[in-house]
């Protein structure tokens, strides 16, 4: 198996918490590895991990900073991200890791990974802290205007990304909207409700707001606005009532003894809402696959990150969306992303 | 002052909770009110109260069903919401409640009630349970697709609406974006971000999703689609952790005991973020002031309501909203509403 490549210069604590990481991934995972980064730096942090000489290193100088954007991916040809997309390019590494900011990354590796072939534009997926398993929401702010063809297309990635990360053959794909009858939504989502309903995928209608934590759906798809503004909308409620719990509980004597008879009970809970748990996004449609792991991530955030990113590699994430782009080809929608008609139609139904 | 007129056949609990909570807004509040429905059975709902012949009542036995969407406001030209907005056309009532379904209550009282002058599309404003006081989100759902000109009459609209309900003579509102920097957002924030910087309003930039409930403005703008999306997820959010907690300290034994030692702490918690403490939505722009209230509202909810009508009303939101009107209706602002274009460019740069 590929390599995942771990940008070491990423995130608000690089590299030292990228190296543990990284440690991590390697002993605890067994996550094969590559790290990219100023090489004497990295190698005097492995030793510190006594795992000097144990994960191969990429040398560079150059790093996206943390507030640069876009831009950067033009003016840094030899960023820790771009490095690592050559890498993926060439065939070396399977997919890359990086806690740098999502606008860098997703800019440099959109320019170096390029999209998938059939692939308008990619999408950012997250997995929402929904029991008893995650509700991939995407996009989460890749694509901020999007036509009704690029959230058909979201679903064929969400579909790809939860068949590997959930293990469900045909997961269900719900459409973000305000209302659960089709003609509810806006412009955008009335019509991409008729696209998803005549596609091949398992579509299981509108959703709304307060369903996202509810499981009715394994995969949730909007636009990258709409999607941002939801994630940060509920990771701000979570935090919020987090915060006032925990005021709350220590507001009087009584309480404050009741909240150290619960311990263990609110630990749980605050750890399952927390971002760094569940957080990061992972970048679909390009030819790799991409895990941006929150910038604030630790030693802990990204040897998980490293994990996800191997089971995508391992999962064939990229033939997997081909098989979609396949399976729903069908000459009833109308395609934007062959720009052709299909030569040959997909030999079968959807692939499980 | 006008009274406020009640209609008493909208939500889930009418007309029982209706009049129960029309008591309560005249005993507790002193709110004057008109109440319209079925007049025989609404006078032996008052006899329970003892109030009989206390309250005013407009006879209608049309009724708009909470399934009801907007085509009923055709079918049902004497539905209760109808009469009440004819109430007000003329001159008999001051402003609506309705715990009708929201579909059919904005699209009675757009049709019945109109715009104001000048004023493009309503929107609905819902106060946010923001501490140390609500945040005022618009619109949570009546615009779904707005354009750039319809946002900036919404920040004229919340603006209005926040001097009166939390009596900030010059609220600061944000734009809501999926990022701090002006250059951040789709299409229609970009060109929304510049109307709104160069209007005559308290322009506090972009704000985002993890933003609305830490006051960093009184006042948040966004198009209907994305503002119902918010808002659900937020309350999805906050009902989940709420229940998660609640699980959660009922888990073990010596959890229980803790949380036997909190219950006054963990009811002004949950309270404050029940939807029916801070629920129901404002429609603004029309000729009326229009609160609706949530259709699950009891007795307690129908009488914040009324009060709140009664608030607004008082507080000349209609003449406030024309002041907005009137001092940004500067010639630098592509106006929408006027539909010719200007003939003078604009003399200087932001008021303000």
């Amino acid at each position: 198996m590929l390599p995942v490549v771990l940008d070491c210069m990423g995130g608000d604590h690089a590299p030292r918490e990228a190296v543990a990481g990284a440690v991590s991934a390697v002993r605890d995972h067994d996550v094969p590895l590559i790290l990219v980064g100023p090489a004497r730096r990295l190698r005097t942090l492995l030793a510190e991990h006594d795992a000097a000489g144990r994960i191969p290193i990429v040398h560079t100088d150059q790093a996206l900073e943390m507030g640069e954007g876009a831009l950067a991916s033009w003016r840094k040809p030899r960023s820790t991200v771009a490095i690592g997309c050559e890498l993926i390019k060439h065939g070396k590494a399977g997919a890359l890791v990086s806690a740098g900011s999502t606008a860098g990354v997703v800019a440099t590796s959109a320019v170096r990974l390029k999209s998938q072939h059939g692939i308008v534009r990619p999408a950012i997926a997250v997995a929402l802290p929904t029991l008893p398993r995650p509700t991939i929401l995407l996009d989460a702010g890749a694509t901020a205007d999007a036509k009704p063809e690029m959230l058909l297309q979201f679903a064929m990635l969400g579909t790809a990304y939860a068949q590997i990360l959930l293990d469900v053959p045909r997961p269900r794909v719900g459409l973000l909207s305000i209302g659960s009858e089709s003609a509810k939504g806006n412009k955008l989502v009335k019509k991409a409700h008729e696209l998803l309903a005549a596609s091949a995928l398992e579509f299981a209608g509108n959703v709304e707001g307060h369903d996202l934590l509810l499981g009715r759906a394994e995969v949730v798809v909007t636009d990258g606005f709409t999607g941002n503004v939801a994630l940060k909308t509920m990771e701000g409620a979570l935090r919020v009532a987090a915060a006032e719990l925990r005021q709350a509980l220590t507001s009087s004597r009584t309480a404050k003894l009741g909240a150290a008879l619960q311990r263990r009970e609110l630990t749980a809970l605050t750890s399952r809402f927390d971002s760094e748990t569940y957080g990061g996004g992972v970048l679909l449609g390009l030819n790799g696959a991409v895990v941006i792991a929150h910038g604030a991530s630790r030693a802990r955030g990204i040897a998980a990150a490293c994990k996800l990113a191997y089971d995508l590699s391992r999962g064939k994430l990229i033939d997997r969306v081909k098989e979609q782009l396949g399976a729903s080809a069908k000459p009833s929608i109308p395609s934007i992303f062959t720009r052709k008609p299909p030569t040959e139609p997909a030999p079968g139904g959807n692939p499980a």
